[in-house]
């Protein structure tokens, strides 16, 4: 089933409304795989509107197909536009994606009511939230370009070099085997700012012994992928070594419980605890994980609070950290394929502190 | 005056409202210079409150100043924890500078009524489109950044080699001078597909006699470039030189009509005169140009429907362009700063329709 019928059949089964009408940037390309259209309105019968502006119009009537491209001219007004056609409708209501404060009174005016509205971005959340296998195909080729990269990564931290350039390694790498770029802002975070899980790059050059952070993603043909490891430049400490070996435990424990059913809180809970034991817990000061795909964070949210369960077809991340401010921090962090009967890394990289050369 | 005095400057002075709640992501860094927080809020008297999730709270404390930072614990709410605040304030009324409808209803709910909120956006977009001398230097930087990438464009362009080689070797040298990254995706769009203004990166090989536009940008401490140039792969036509010169002289007149108190769209019609003068009126299918600040995409527009005048410290594009269907397409483009009495190019690099070597 394609992505527009696998929505009219979560949104409309109910017969609550007739319209859904997508404005989310990253929902636009989900469903047409053109990431330049201004808005989507998809009906319960019928073929659906794709609105473009006159920039992208011959675009996007080149680079879609099973949707009618109506051109939003320079001048014109899409809402005024959309209500012109909802005004043929009458009392029918609207599902929309996602709506600032401002667009949706703007809306419910041309639409003669708040009424005639209804937020409805959790139904596509939700179909997002499994990936099929198109997706699947290309998120697997994200991850193989960050393994890559991450391998670049190890061959060129050492004392001396300052973390700017470490990233331009990588990236250039990921470039020349195709990357489309990179999935979010490179992390080579050395030293004390390890200790921050954000952690930027910056123009500090790398010292010996410093741990050093390296979180990574590359986008392809608009799906991306998430990893991170750390290195050491230079000689491990026994502390370096004990937290590195916690976080490496909890990593492999949450991995063992990611399968269908499974509560996402659960697998925090795994990762959790193994820190816990080791002495580390209150230094563990983020969630577990996330999903990947279109977004570099989407659902599902895999935290203490998560009141989501797994399924095949979610692509998430498992990455537990330790953080000691002033000191350092380690994270390992794979993305990962939930299967129909467990789970499969879709980032593939060596899980030693390996002193760089 | 510091930003956040400005808003309060701006904000307060009418009486409406006592709070200015900050939930944007890049104008929480506009306020703070630290891209990682939840919310900021600022009253009309004292210190504003940083509110920051556990992940970046550390970093948080130490990257931030004259602000208090206060912890959103793991599975607080945020809106719960800014509403208790609120309540201390009873009926007083609170600016939002952006809000979706679902968390807009939800806030509306914990402060007790949808007239307690006020959405004020505008205000802020107003202080972002006039860059203070911070602002203006580190976006010289990234317009430093980008006109050397496009020299290694000119450079690299040439028949056989494929978009995303190029793409490769001008992000590369960008990120080798200082680049934090790319602005936005970098678009070399060559032949046919330069006829789409967004015309993306792909793994075609460029062709003899082929128009290749690359439009580029670089980011430097969050903030932006943008600059474009259209190079030819070969020998040039006819027909390529005379919309190519017919763009150089719309981007020349537009950037001779900027200055303050100019209204905007008066700039965007002495490019399209241009361009109707030679001819090819229904090919520049796009706006002359925008801000560009701490995003690619700001205020102010210049576009033939604009109701804004120019200011010094804006930065805007100057970016006229033709596209014919089917054949390719040409676009000049500069960030431009508008100064106290006219204009100055932040980006630099030659107008020639240089056949690359």
């Amino acid at each position: 089933m394609n992505r527009i019928d696998a929505l009219k059949q979560a949104a409309f089964q109910k017969d609550e409304f007739e319209y859904f009408l997508i404005f989310n940037n990253t929902n636009l390309t989900y469903f047409t795989s053109f990431p330049g259209a201004t808005a989507l309105l998809v009906p319960k019968q019928g073929e659906s509107v794709l609105y473009v502006s006159s920039v992208n119009f011959e675009q996007a009537k080149a680079e879609t197909s099973g949707l009618s491209v109506e051109l939003v001219k320079q001048g014109e007004n899409l809402i005024q536009k959309v209500a012109n056609f909802a005004a043929r409708t009458n009392s029918i209501k609207f599902a929309v994606d996602s709506l600032s404060i401002e667009s949706w009174r703007a809306f419910s005016k041309v639409l003669g009511g708040e009424e005639r509205l209804e937020p409805a971005g959790n139904i596509v959340r939700e179909l997002r939230k499994v990936k099929d296998p198109q997706e699947i195909k290309l998120i697997r080729e994200a991850c193989k370009l960050t393994s890559e990269g991450m391998q670049v990564a190890c061959e060129t931290i050492r004392p001396g070099i300052k973390e700017k350039e470490v990233a331009a390694e990588i990236e250039y790498a990921m470039r020349k085997q195709g990357s489309d770029g990179t999935g979010f802002d490179t992390i080579i975070a050395s030293g004390a700012s390890s200790a921050f899980p954000h952690g930027s790059c910056s123009e500090r050059t790398i010292c010996e012994g410093d741990l050093v952070i390296v979180d990574l993603g590359a986008t392809y043909k608009f799906y991306r992928s998430d990893m991170t490891r750390t290195f050491i430049a230079g000689k491990v400490s026994e502390k370096q070594n004990k937290s590195y070996e916690a976080v490496k435990d909890a990593h492999r424990k949450a991995f063992q419980t990611i399968k269908p059913v499974v509560p996402a809180k659960n697998v925090d809970a795994a990762a959790r605890q193994a820190i816990e034991l080791a002495g580390f817990s209150e230094f563990f000061v983020h969630n577990l994980g996330h999903g990947v795909g279109l977004e570099v964070h989407e659902a599902p949210i895999l935290s203490p609070d998560s009141t989501e369960a797994l399924a095949a077809g979610n692509v998430v991340t498992d990455e537990p950290g330790i953080y000691l401010p002033g000191y350092g921090g380690v994270r390992i962090e794979d993305t990962v394929l939930v299967t129909s009967d467990g789970a499969e890394k879709l980032t593939i990289g060596s899980y030693s502190l390996k002193p760089a050369s």
